[in-house]
């Protein structure tokens, strides 16, 4: 069965993406905030590319009826109600809602799997739900890595590579094979099996949220398995069974 | 003391190349070929992007007075003296002479090297080496591994990774500040520390070269220390002491 990792979007040729099912990881934060909203009841997700974008499909949908969240520069973006860590994303403000998203690297990583036959929202909060899921499916998975303004992230690629881990532990007679991308983040997540959040604040994502005083996102993120949902991007929106 | 790893040309943003020294990795082959190439006495090459970039130079350089080498898709570009094998590097062939050299991902990291102050040519042939020129130059180093047409190869990030493995260990008093392709790098020359050719013949660049008969390049590529010389790009060109 073949497992690619795509360290960064630019590295997604459409052909080896095409019809299949991708794993979308923005640990740091954007996969973790969706995959917290969906766990606590939001309706819809729409992740768009731009400010512009956002707003626009917030007047299209209705200000009133839309939650506008993203950041830039990890920060919330003026005039919208959320920013981009995922400990904002409780029932209390998002269930049953419809969000409007951008994120500066999660949503072009997003792009970049138009094609695939199925788009989930993966982050360690969800990591076995993912596996499960991809076991269910009998996928020959992508997983992209959302990186930072296209270069390497040590977060994402971890994250790949514990999920890697589980799935290759969950199907011990398959036969993988897997690019070069597959094999580093399966090594560098044997590698650094321990707390992901120390992790995290070694990476440039991370340090540049603890910048900015946001430390306590990179805890949360770092948290395995306390969400049971697997998000799933279908026509430009995310939900929890993939129709909106 | 900063140390950064590009894991493709595409990463390496020229502010952050700007006055540092530059080890350009492509293990897989360009780079092991012009070690092997100064080791057997070569006196200068000029890596070029194009097959008629090559044979525009070696005319106005005399033909008679250049070798041709180089390689598209794997094999040897035709009318050209040698290929990419660096077995085909021999004294009897190269001793004296003046090489122009085009590979189709090697010669294109040289080029995103532009800026540093001083362009260094790595390969596990030469890797202490290498670490020695780096101690003893004190440098800030950046490691451009060359990756396969844009994408992520594990060739490259383990030999940086060793590299950097062993300069942490020369310098032990040194407090490191790495990026995340550096500590991803070093975790992985870590973790793939035994038989490189072994390494090798799992990565997309050694499956590629096994499919063309080049399997005796991936036992060549992974011999560890077998030459002391540090090849070094200047002004367009590669002596053995950066002076044309």
């Amino acid at each position: 069965m073949r497992l690619d990792v795509f360290m960064t979007p630019a590295e997604a040729i459409p052909a080896e993406v095409a019809g299949r099912t991708v794993v979308v990881i923005d640990v740091l934060r954007a996969s973790s905030s969706i995959v917290e909203a969906m766990a606590s009841g939001a309706r819809t997700i729409f992740p768009v590319t731009s400010i512009e974008e956002a707003i626009r499909l917030a007047n299209t949908l209705g200000r009133d009826e839309v939650l506008l969240c993203g950041e830039r520069r990890r920060l919330t973006i003026e005039g919208f109600d959320l920013g981009n860590s995922p400990g904002e994303f409780t029932p209390e403000r998002v269930a049953g809602k419809t969000l409007v998203m951008t994120t500066t690297n999660g949503t072009a990583s997003m792009a970049a799997a138009a094609g695939a036959a199925r788009v989930i929202v993966g982050a360690l909060l969800n990591l076995d739900a993912v596996v499960e899921e991809l076991v269910r499916t009998g996928a020959h998975p992508v997983f992209l890595c959302s990186a930072r303004e296209g270069r390497f992230g040590l977060d994402d690629a971890v994250t790949a590579g514990r999920m890697i881990g589980a799935l290759v532990e969950a199907l011990p007679d398959v036969e993988w094979t897997m690019n070069d991308g597959a094999r580093a983040a399966l090594a560098l997540g044997r590698a650094c099996d321990g707390d992901a959040a120390a992790l995290f604040a070694q990476t440039a994502a991370g340090r540049q949220l603890a910048d900015v005083g946001l430390e306590a996102d990179l805890a949360f993120c770092a948290q395995v398995n306390l969400r049971d949902v697997v998000p799933v991007l279908q026509d430009r929106s995310i939900t929890l069974n993939g129709s909106a």
